[in-house]
């Protein structure tokens, strides 16, 4: 398809929006799960990850509710990071097994995402791995799956609104993602407070990781977005306001709060909505994390910045306008190249004041795979010329160049 | 409740969300009507308003897109502005004897609110009027309605994505609001071209419902939801960016689409969510346009700056943030009241440069009845105290007070 696509959207806005997800949201509100779930089913296949849910007790407090509501649990712990499909495929067995009715996700954004794919392994025939493209002709979405509850425990990934997922097919280190109407959670009970028990550096790459879901569709989307373009700018503003809140203060409540709910939006569609951008930088983060366990918040954050100050040569006035609006930045002129470098210059600042890592030498990651990462990437997504979608579109040799540039 | 509700909320941030409604936005896409509404039902009653959709073509355009779809077309015709019980109830019993399995709204505000009512009509028992809150102890609001299909010929109202409609009872002269989840549409088909041919004044009272539909969460709403402010801003901006283009040139499509994607956003909850701001602007316009038969955007043009110096009194950093972010303004305090009053000059300024009246005597109206008006407003909302609710609350003498500013 190329980028010609881009040029003619202004004058043809044309989209359409459907989250039918209901959000609860606020501190205390997990009380409320075995209500929502009740109303779905009465037995609840319990998705969770590595234990901290155990350990901070929101498990018990998950579990005391669906109890109380009538609602019986069977268990799927162990959901790692960057989840697996074989992951998936466990749980999914659990829950044909146990005879669930309704999926509930605590955790992370790996055990949402590992449970809306067991959700839909119930109604699916074949390998699972078909919902996913990965190069392959006869990709098959899911159409149907059981009923979905996520209660979030991180502030990251805007899964428990969203109908994505995200899974790593471990013999062939591809990670890759799905999304379907089906896979919209039920019921999305956002507490914060179960958030406030997370470490300092996974705070930090959860805002890194909201800030770009929001900077994606910002700097690789259509033109003529005026309106999703404030609505961006006012997640990464709220973000950077109250995200550092929440760093230097794991029990501000109220930092919890509007950090998570920035990340609830970020990817909730209601930023996204009508600008049909792809996603480069999380493309290329998802290889990069599927090769080597990193934090995908703290892949996003090494890669965001390399990558903005290859594609600011492409969309000039856009990344002014992100220096401006963001930082204030008062550019000589609509593409002045100053302003640009200093807006991302700024944003660099930010993420590392956060505690972010910028460079792949942080994380422990050289130079001797960035053409396997390259390959890798646009095995998971391309277009007709072989290119990473995106503003621009991006060879091979642009992804070296740009993980070089954050060597 | 009094005011004091506000001042602990920032810390306490808890609210619910869920619009279900499936959006379909683009020019052309009322040619999709007839596929989205034989997915509900075989028998429609097309409700439409003063005849309009049938000279410039819309209403042509949806039946014949129905028929091809074979869905059958019942009829209600002739929906007033500020639409009255009583035609509500012509429609439901036209959907009665014609056996319609579901109701599409072709038109502006009002054909969409009362559309909603002659849905919800089907499954009530008793008086259409105890849905409304106008004083009494009986409230029952509708829990059933038919399917809903809204397809707005205005950019102004967003009733196309929300649960609310507001009615007027003639004898009375009481217009009042009722907000029910049945009441959502199951798909809004938002198709710009639809507003090509509405007149400019209309177009410009539509822009300033939209404003004014953000400024009463922005204003009202509780502290600490500085996502939610940040949306606000952004809609207000890009309605304040694009109304005059639109305004000036009604065939400027891609204008009419921002405006109209602008009035969508406004109202769909997006930027109210978490806010729990009530619209003491909206309470007082009802009145005047229940007098009157004014338009409702005219009515909150004139109301709605004089209110705003009104209460700029009790919340003075949320209007000098409104100065600040809207027009630049830069204050010399976090309460300066120079700029307080530059940004509501400002904003005043704009709704005039777009042809909206901002002075009751350009409404014909006069200064005989504001007792009358106010006591008409605290009749159909009103606190513990008798005051409209608000920031701040306001006495039958705050209203009469504000009305007077404005003649």
């Amino acid at each position: 398809m190329g980028n010609r696509q881009y040029l003619t959207r202004s004058i043809d806005m044309k989209f359409t929006f459907h989250n039918p997800t209901q959000l609860i949201f606020g501190a205390g509100t997990i009380s409320g799960l075995g209500k929502a779930v009740a109303a779905y089913g009465n037995k609840a296949l319990l998705v969770t990850g590595g234990g901290s849910v155990k350990r901070n007790g929101s498990f018990d407090r998950a579990v005391m509710s669906l109890k109380e509501a009538g609602v019986s649990v069977a268990e799927c712990s162990g959901v790692e990071p960057n989840p697996r499909l074989s992951t998936v495929e466990r749980g999914a067995e659990i829950a044909r097994k146990e005879g669930c009715d309704v999926i509930v996700a605590l955790g992370g954004g790996s055990t949402m995402d590992a449970a809306k794919v067991m959700a839909a392994a119930s109604f699916y025939e074949g390998d699972l791995w078909d919902m996913f493209p990965h190069g392959q002709q006869n990709r098959r979405l899911p159409e149907r799956a059981l009923p979905i509850i996520t209660v979030p425990t991180l502030a990251a990934t805007g899964s428990e609104m969203n109908c994505g997922s995200v899974i790593t097919k471990e013999e062939s280190t591809l990670k890759s993602f799905v999304t379907a109407p089906c896979l919209y959670p039920k019921v999305a009970i956002v507490d914060p407070e179960l958030t406030m028990s997370v470490p300092t550096n996974q705070t930090a790459f959860g805002v890194c990781d909201l800030i770009t879901h929001v900077t994606e569709s910002y700097f690789n989307g259509v033109d003529g977005t005026p309106l999703q373009d404030r609505f961006a700018e006012g997640v990464i503003m709220t973000a950077m306001e109250w995200g550092p809140k929440a760093v230097a203060n794991g029990n501000d409540l109220e930092a919890r709060a509007q950090v998570q709910w920035a990340s609830v939006v970020a990817l909730n569609g209601w930023v996204q909505v009508g600008t049909f951008g792809p996603y480069p930088v999380h493309m290329i983060e998802h290889v990069l994390s599927a090769h080597h366990d990193i934090a995908h918040g703290a892949g996003l954050s090494i890669v965001n910045p390399a990558w903005m100050r290859f594609a600011a040569r492409t969309r000039p006035a856009r990344f002014v306008q992100f220096a401006e609006r963001i930082f204030g930045i008062s550019p000589k002129h609509p593409e002045d190249p100053d302003a640009i470098a200093e807006g991302i210059d700024r944003f660099e600042e930010f993420l590392r004041s956060i505690g972010c890592p910028t460079k792949l030498y942080e994380a422990g990651i050289g130079d001797t795979l960035l053409t396997r990462y390259a390959e890798d990437t646009v095995i998971v997504a391309h277009d007709a010329e072989g290119r990473l979608p995106g503003r621009p579109a991006m060879t091979k040799e642009d992804i070296v160049e740009v993980l070089r540039s954050a060597l």
